[in-house]
């Protein structure tokens, strides 16, 4: 299968598109948070994320794709990108 | 009582410190309203306010004071002016 | 058009569906938003709705067919019962 | 320093207070996270978590006391732990 070019800020790490976030503190990062959870919700495709503080850290693959990045990983990562511009 | 200088963008009507705020959509509104959540709860001062889609219309005044605008209602508009500055 | 039961607990007021809620506190109250959010974002279908502490007030009728009452209404009434529940 | 006991639910792990959750859904599941954050940036004292899907796993220290346990990491354990009761 071929998948969509990995978006901007985002790697391969371990199977997963990865990309680490930084705010200026807790109420901008948690603010992103719930923008990532709208987006999320909506596709249907949720993320493997962790959060301290200002930062939050984001993975994206596709479980029912045996845990591998699809156009969905993609699409998400895009989104989010697209949120934060 | 003298209460500090009305916040920017801000208007007194029928007792209430209020401002219209638009967004770019229903995502960015409700992660704004979020961080008004995260620091209306820290300041124990919570607003009446009402959103559709990508509106959100926020009044404050404080119920301990007879419903009249204090210090405390300045304070949050600061607060909520400065986390989308 | 015909549009299904109204659901449990909401009555038809000025042309919506009308529903208030209250909690025990703001946290909670702002929780339950954030799940009506989300289900809202999902359906493409947004409340117009006010919040003051630890009630909450949704009102939901149809912009595109005239600010009346749809299917659509009763689906996202019906989801956010069942988010209670 | 003698800490206060441990809340129900969690473990100590590497110096910190950790504790699974599970919910029905990923609605659920962020909205308890919101709960959290808003607790969270009101101790002004944050958790270290993760969540995928209908899971969240939060983390408890101190960073000022060199990632220790303290008590202000036992009070918001005892605060979480209310706010799904």
């Amino acid at each position: 299968m071929t998948v969509g070019k990995t978006p901007e800020g985002w790697t391969l790490v371990d199977n997963a598109l990865t990309r680490n976030f930084e705010f200026d503190d807790f109420v901008a990062a948690f603010a992103f948070m719930t923008k990532v959870a709208l987006l999320a919700e909506k596709a249907d495709h949720h993320p493997s994320w962790h959060n301290v503080y200002n930062t939050v850290k984001i993975s994206l693959n596709t479980h029912d794709a045996g845990d591998t990045v699809t156009d969905k990983d993609v699409a998400l990562a895009n989104e989010i990108n697209a949120c934060i511009a």
